[in-house]
């Protein structure tokens, strides 16, 4: 198919080039495409109300875009390399649906707004999503709190035991990480939900186009307003969500982290049963958590990924540059890092208990020294910094009741004061 | 001076080991020291509150802390090597102003939650003076922008010029960039505006602390409640602030490195004068742009800062652990370096302006193709692809007048319909 | 198809949890099948020499093993998520083949010395063709710097004119970090090419395995000779050839972004043809250089995929671990990018010439204030500081030429003295 | 005192810009300082040379040189921050000791060519050092595997245990990269040993400068003979250390968290004594690994660095820039980071040690089960993949004598043939 800027009188691009400058486009404007629909029906709806076209060629559109989107659905719409992309492939399938007519759609636009308008479409659903998928793991650390609570569990410091906690308390603690990083998620699919159509390349456009239209049909929050905006912040807004994705990545690949060590043979504090781990091909006894490894692991690629937008983005000159078209890649694979990382802590939380027995049995005296030096406070006293000193004879002389132990513990937020229902609440806010 | 965790029956740590732990802590320190005295001040008033504390030794707490700040401000206090941190310094300083009573003060409290509540004192601050220069740049650009309303600028895409554009639409381009960033510092604000203080070591404490006084009189707008949330989010609250600074560093390094091509001998279109402009040891005619070739590298040791908190975050171990000590450094240096480069550029903007009669001779005439199109269209109703192809056979046979040509552009947002009004109403709300 | 740590009597693996684990490696896979054939193969001759396998069950390996790699040549090798990868594949190919024999291969290997002796091997050859191709691509400047021999082109610093220089001093000075970046690469496959093969999961084994024959026959340099550091360098190794594509495409990456600039309207130094240009779908006129903006945005990507191996190896717990699969990706992404950005580079130095009329038009007076004072120096006798001073007045007053001016620069690799003979040499040797 | 550029004509730089330039460069340029003299005397020796230096006038300066140094070593000179940079005031300073003569020490140099010669300088004396220290940390790595030779340790992946491994082989394993990043830093100081003196601007000079004469004086490997090619190189050959530093540090980083989850208290694998510990301020009980932990760190911080320098460089335009300036900040601190960190590996070298009894106790019994598949092979010519079937049920159920189970890997490099010669003749070789 023809290229939308393709001239005649010129010479012809050189193949490889096409293919070097279109790279995996093709696979990710796949995912764009409905989106793009969307916006063009969008599009012609509001040229049809500032008269640009009649309400015959209008109904025509509206028909081809109905019946491009089947097609779509049907899966019968591959994007070549030599497509160049998606907004290429819309044009040339709707004139061999619609006609004449279908060379009026890009009035008015340019594929600048029209790939941004696209992409942010397709963000919003995608953060949707994620935030839909966040509150139900989010509820399920919660539930894990509930189900646990009172449970001893060592709480460290240096990777050294250093107060009793609960396993309720831990997982209260990742919860309200998470619930941190939810209302970033919010704010990132609030900074994008800015419409870009009707800015054309940058530089606007002398049709009387009626942004406030599109604005509100499309669903955004509000317009972005300066037509150069859209392109000089190239980047910048994908980074909105990239930010918010790693920040929660690193939630997760932390809780992933601590599983790996927390279930390591020589502690089993929590065991994973068959459904989440795998085997080794040489060594017949291993249970190996791979998914919370992977999990991990993932949190460098968002990162990576995170930092190849910047580059991008970082110093690139006023208006838009090619490099841009490079910045959808690293962002929709994030994006569905992600989602599919979610997915797999909800299915992990119920394929994970903690070994009560184990846990209490491996818990050392050393770690309620803090606790006789308080104790030596309040009862005796004693300046801190004195009983402090105190306390290190005494390290193992009386036995500790441990449930005893955590719920003397009643600071707001500490082990014997977890505000589980306060959590449980905010759930069900989210 | 010795220090809080020292033991007498242990063997002494070794000096080496001693500078390597500490590092350049004691630099960083001395800007938390005003930031640790007003929180530990806060802390002992509600250790009096609920009992720990008679009135008296309050009193007497409350007279040494104000001691200790004046001596801070004469510049007296000094944090060496062997010191550790400003933490240990506090805490001899006023067991020498107050003797015995003063070894209450870290009752109820970790170095953890002491060292994160003045951490987050001292970010809330800095990041409300970044708001502060923030809207004065802004409130420069849009200035800059009424000034040279209308004056033609190119606007380019691909680094050729595109579409006619003006000074007044290139900076309000800029604006609504900044205006972004601005939401982006008052969220980070917002969400490092969390109360650590009250989560001793991450796992709470015996006594009955009275969290919301001092979330309330420390001026938080709340608490971060789960006590080992605080340390299990250990980068994760300084990523919310550096995320922000990295976008706002984005715009201000893609703005400056435009600046440097524009200024270029060749093109010409913004002169700089003598008070922001350096000389060549060897080449005596250069005028070198130097403050926006730093602030543009600065974007860079930003972005580097983000990824070292980011690492240092990543995949830590459960509570927390002395790698997060090395956050401070990247985090500061960030700090000031966003404040000094929004100092720069608002005086740059004062040294800088456009060289009108040199733009318009070096517009050309290709810059006007899009428009000969769009006429076609309006005019002659040919359909948008077929007017483009027609385009290029006119370029340059008509004259064009460049006043004409911007007001032209009257869609909501561009050249011709820039909405500098708004702006300056939006400048205003910050 | 069944994993090779598949156990009857444990519970199955989850689907989603298989998938999320096995995620893009079965695409990435299908590049290392002939990889790990081919270090099959030397291992099944080695377990023969050793007196594992009988001659027999060898010749029937060998048979199978030729027969397994036409079904690949012809395209009938597909992996599928549930086979998890492609050393699964090949061990129930070679079963389906074999027979019970085929359940011998893997004595003596684990998946993890199997695994990355295939990646190594991979690396080995993609690094062997990007050499050749860098050897191409450095000739190309070198070819050029000698077809534009003595080519006035401004010498800039600080994006400012900053004293003469020639196209060819200009492609040179590429080259010579061309030279330095294909040392970097040949280092990187040198430190590359150390046999892992016979280490197993990363302990070695109790069979007599040997090394020196399979490390010669694989064509390895070395052998990597503690089991353990195979694993523990996990990432690192992969790191040695990422920072030295790094490295290349910050070279190819300058170039591209120099390109950029120096075809801008306004400047118009070098002249790209329609082979390796784009058009606008809203702009007629304009020709963009797409294939060069790609480069310098691919640039970014290759740093972000550098940091995401960074990140995945970073502080991982000794010996395997799966976050390790996901370096494959980005790794062989980034040999891919690599390799197709010096064919475009290639490709674009043939489709690129300087417009030496615009140059030499455009070049200011001020650009030869150096050589003023240089000469006030050499004929006036004038120390140098004072004769900066007085250059700047005669800046403009007297005619230059341009040749001769590029020749009076005759200090070793200044442009009147490039020393192209010795760069071709250089080319030769590579 | 006065810049060089400075020009009476000129208007006078804005004190804050000059302040926002200069940056942190006062206190990184101290360290240049006496690389800058030795750059400067054979400066002038080469101009003395080539005729432009009488024989008086260079005893003249070189006797000036002498005493600037000598003022350097007494701790006489300080840097303003309006005095911009070192090479600001060497030359005030030795117009002050030698008068007129000194103006002409600057004629066939630029400060960008004599900024980087003496960074490079610079850099290879600090890189010499650090290959020094590490000579000296992977020989304490072969002492300590000397020691515990045979010192049962298990093996793991996927952070469980999977094969009975042994200190020495452990310890070799590290040492074993720590040989490869070795060959990495020698490489990165060969590249860097490049003389960049004689290319001025990156344009040359019309002066005969005799650059064999300076190369060869200053020890410097080759010339970097391209002009241009030492400004286009700009972070590119810092990154050829950095590179290799972050290369280092992975290595030593990751030792530093096997050990923080060695030590912890379930495992006990390792013991640390005081010297390397510290305590906790609320926990009287806590010996924290914080060395390690800031080594862990470190790690991030380097590769912040590295991202840092590649920012700067990547996408500069051609010749010099002054965001240049900005790569000494972050490439001197990485090498004093990675100088001490090597020092604390050496010191907690001597300040650790396994403790056996603990390892032997909570060695499981699963460790084993590859070793009876083995066996099972080897005995009973059972299929590899049969026999790995057969050993789960076998685990537990006989007594293994754990020296002879690492006896019995024999193949090269595995714990029962560990090579112990081999590596102290590697370091020996250093």
């Amino acid at each position: 198919m023809s290229q939308l800027w393709k001239k005649s009188h010129t010479g012809a691009p050189n193949p490889f080039f096409q293919k070097y400058t279109t790279g995996t486009d093709p696979i990710f404007d796949l995912e764009l495409f409905p989106f793009d629909v969307k916006a063009s029906t969008l599009h012609v709806k509001m040229l049809q109300k500032i008269g640009i076209l009649s309400k015959s060629e209008l109904k025509k559109l509206l028909s081809g875009f109905e019946k491009l989107l089947k097609k779509y659905e049907a899966g019968k719409i591959t994007i070549l390399s030599e497509d160049e992309d998606c907004h290429t492939i819309i044009e040339n399938e709707m004139i061999k649906i619609c006609g004449e007519t279908a060379k009026k759609i890009h009035t008015g636009r340019s594929r600048n707004d029209q790939v941004l308008v696209a992409l942010r479409l397709l963000m919003i659903q995608k953060l949707t999503e994620i935030l839909r998928k966040l509150k139900k793991v989010s509820g399920g650390f919660v539930n894990f709190a509930e189900k646990y609570q009172g449970t001893p569990f060592p709480g460290y410091s240096h990777t050294r035991e250093a107060m009793l906690s609960s396993i309720d308390h831990y997982f209260l603690g990742y919860t309200e990480l998470l619930l941190n990083d939810y209302e970033y998620l919010k704010f990132a699919k609030k900074q994008t939900s800015q419409n870009p159509l009707g800015t054309g390349a940058g530089y606007g456009s002398s049709f009387p186009l009626d942004r406030e239209m599109t604005t509100k049909e499309l669903g955004f929050e509000k317009i972005q307003l300066n037509s150069l905006s859209t392109q000089l912040s190239r980047g910048k807004f994908e980074l909105f969500t990239m930010d918010a994705l790693v920040q929660l990545m690193l939630t997760l690949g932390k809780f992933a982290n601590d599983i790996c060590y927390f279930s390591m043979d020589e502690l089993q504090y929590f065991l994973l049963d068959d459904a989440i781990t795998t085997g080794s091909s040489m060594m017949p006894q291993k249970r190996n958590p791979d998914g919370f490894e992977i999990l991990r692991g993932f949190t460098s690629v968002v990162i990576g990924n995170q930092h190849a937008i910047q580059g991008i983005s970082q110093n690139s000159f006023t208006g838009y540059n090619r490099d841009f078209q490079l910045i959808k890649k690293p962002l929709l694979e994030s994006l569905t890092i992600v989602s599919n990382s979610l997915e797999f802590v909800s299915l992990a939380l119920t394929h994970l208990k903690p070994n009560q027995k184990n846990i209490e049995q491996k818990i050392s005296s050393g770690i309620f020294a803090a606790d006789i030096a308080n104790d030596l406070v309040k009862e005796k006293k004693i300046p801190f910094r004195d009983a402090y000193k105190m306390a290190m004879q005494k390290i193992g002389t009386q036995k500790i009741n441990l449930q005893e132990n955590i719920r003397s513990k009643i600071s707001l937020g500490a082990p014997g004061n977890a505000q589980l229902e306060w959590y449980k609440k905010m759930i069900e806010k989210m």
